[in-house]
């Protein structure tokens, strides 16, 4: 068995009953065992301001910083705002990535999972996460895509997912998903040891 | 003269000496004179959760909704954090466009100005609160865009503009957008007097 | 009733029996009458070559150009490839907007139908489309958006849209955009009126 | 040294003394030497159309695909037309991705170029591009970005980079260019022999 990796899943809905914290939810059970996924929370994170930086991050700042840092790989849940990132997870994109040089999400390997109760995937936020992926430095898996439409029929009571079809979806999305981290990680082992062998 | 517009001016950065503070100041000396600016604060608002709406939304997510509602148009003047929308703009427009259904942007003409001390003229924040603004229902001036790179040479002590040519490129943008706003303005009234002859 | 406006209808697909090209033809049935819709053909257009213009354009380039600059509107109807515009259509849009300082769209009132067979309305065609026509110069149209999935049950074997709801929502769609059109246009003679008064 | 690795290189742009073109040439002496560029010609693709496929593709199609289908990975160089990728790009893309099932781009690792005589970097160019490679499923190299501004001033009478310092840039990115495909093709290997062990 491939060794533990620690996965920050950041959900990008404050909402108590948010589709996206129980997809995120089903997600971790649905996950190989080897991927611990934790679900790292954004909605206490005051909005960015450069003036508070580098001198006098919030404590919430600092503390998202090192968990995300901490992290071998992350996993972005999010619903679509107009069309785009929510707010709040983009503020929490930008105060992780700060203060310059320091950015926490650098080369974490990453994935996307875009989730509505509409009809489009939530497409917008998925594109536009990943564009500031980029920025990031975060080598985001590509395929598969996983754009959610219908949210408000996938749960159970008990927060299990209603459709076997839907499961097994989420079940390879998540197995892709550890293949990349590792696909990642084992890749950068190897370059590192032709390049400074013992 | 024209008749005079309300324009709510959205600054995407808290930063207290943003260039895209000082920028939007600046256009506000700029622009043609029935255009009356009123930079709008973001930077108190509550991150968004709909958990909260439409029972129990903070009270600068109400002052902030009315501000908007008032407004005959809205200007954008954002950074790019991230090679997107900064969250704590993001946020703003995301508490503007709910509770569902009462969206305070609905209608308004807007535009958007990006400014950068970089080289990239903060284009993925300028096209990503494009793509937002759709959903929004605004229609957006395309012509001409402003991607101002390099602000770290704009200003004078005072917050004048240095550099001639700069500032006759904004006074030209102000211009543009007022006959933007006017159209918009111009146009829904000729239209709505042809459906509802007096 | 309104003037007559001539419509440029763009489709993005050259598939013989394109749903794209369906729904356009259903389109054009389906709008208000003063708008004269006529499908633009964008299939014999050679690719761009920056070196054949302004001196030896080949002629359908002349004539694609010269058949765009006479619309007082265009309407894109396009399905998505590989998450983004195809090929095809933006090739058409590089043609009309050379050579430089010439192009053909400027400043044509538009709108966006995205159509696709499978989930997602096409939404990477549709607003990447958006983002171009920013740069034409060309007002589109914000609300409403129109991504059409499942377009595989559309039409019946006379190309008649099956689904009354569909229909009513297709037709809606054609009375904004003509709303769109006349609310661009009057706006602009209102303003032109202003400024140089008769 | 690392096994050699054949990448096509695909140019965004037709011109004879296209800026691209030469970026892409000076790439392909600043690469470390085991990465093997070669441009595919992407001129004489006839426009994408399903009709043709896969019963009778065009000469040019087949043998563009299956020159993409050898290469180890896939550097774009490219301008923006219109704040988005060029048609003739965008077709190559398309051409490349069909008939369904069998793109010839899947799993290649890529990277992009923005290249242009303006001041943006071609930056819309280039994002839209790596929109289009997550549904290609094309890992690409998040960072170095590379967005070339001021081409032409680029190019000595030889096509030698005439800046130092940009040429050391260049020079940086093909080496990390480089580190991706390898990092990627080892990654690969890895995971095949712990899950198929010999």
């Amino acid at each position: 068995m491939p060794q533990p990796r620690d996965i920050a899943v950041i959900v990008g809905s404050l909402r108590k009953d948010s589709f996206n914290r129980k997809t995120a939810q089903a997600l971790a059970t649905l996950s190989p065992a080897h991927l611990q996924l934790e679900i790292v929370g954004i909605g206490d994170l005051p909005l960015y301001d450069q003036d508070l930086d580098p001198d006098s991050p919030p404590a919430p700042w600092v503390a998202f910083r090192e968990r995300v840092r901490r992290a071998d790989g992350v996993l972005f849940v999010t619903p679509e705002y107009n069309r785009s990132i929510p707010g709040v997870l983009k503020n929490a994109i930008d105060v992780g990535s700060r203060p310059y040089g320091k950015s926490a999400w650098e080369k974490k390997p990453g994935a996307v999972v875009s989730v509505t109760p509409g009809a489009l995937g939530a497409f917008g936020a998925n594109h536009h996460l990943r564009q500031a992926c980029v920025f990031l430095d975060m080598p985001m898996m590509p395929q598969p895509e996983a754009y959610l439409s219908g949210a408000g029929d996938f749960f159970a009571e008990d927060g299990a997912i209603k459709d076997p079809s839907l499961e097994k979806l989420l079940r390879r999305f998540m197995t892709a998903f550890a293949d990349w981290v590792e696909m990642i990680h084992r890749g950068r082992d190897a370059l590192a040891s032709d390049q400074h062998p013992g």
